[in-house]
């Protein structure tokens, strides 16, 4: 199992759309998630920096693959068309990521 | 079982001092951790922005309790001593606050 975190930025005319979207997210699309072998997946949101912090557990052993196969599922890529707008992705980003990735130093079971 | 997930700063003169102090944190500070009820607990930074996310699981029922606790232990006073200079605390924390509180805003088991 391999823990991710990732970051990202959140429009501020945006936050309460996107908690509601948030508080009830499509089953279709939670379904996408974890037939892509992610588990305990937690979206946390700080304002008023309007940052936006995702963690999850990557249970599988090719996120790549899994990634992209998320990526076909007509329901995830509505999701994202509803909430992609709503964020503002960090300039820093590498190429071909929309939140950016973060690197772990320090965990306790 | 609450999920919490605080923010913080560092200061880029002290992020690799930071990382060889969080690769090997003393045993007995992760023994004052565990004590106070928190599992599954990680630390993840973003550069360049130089922000840090700690995300843990609290199993028990009174944090403001255990946190107090953790904080006479004198193993994590030394702790916090050598790692606060490193950190860059947000302007916008909450009073008390030096690790700034995030809400979760989703959740996936």
């Amino acid at each position: 199992m391999k823990r991710m975190g990732l970051c990202i930025g959140l429009k501020a005319e945006a936050i309460e759309e996107y908690k509601r979207a948030h508080a009830a997210v499509w089953p279709e699309v939670l379904e996408v998630i974890s037939r892509a072998n992610i588990r305990n997946y937690s979206i946390f949101l700080r304002e008023p920096e309007n940052l936006l912090f995702a963690y999850w557990e990557y249970h599988g052993d090719d996120f790549a693959s899994d990634a992209a196969r998320m990526g076909e599922s007509a329901a995830m890529r509505k999701w994202w068309e509803l909430c992609d707008p709503m964020q503002q992705p960090l300039a820093t980003r590498a190429q071909g990521e929309w939140w950016a990735a973060m690197e772990e130093v320090f965990h306790l079971d």
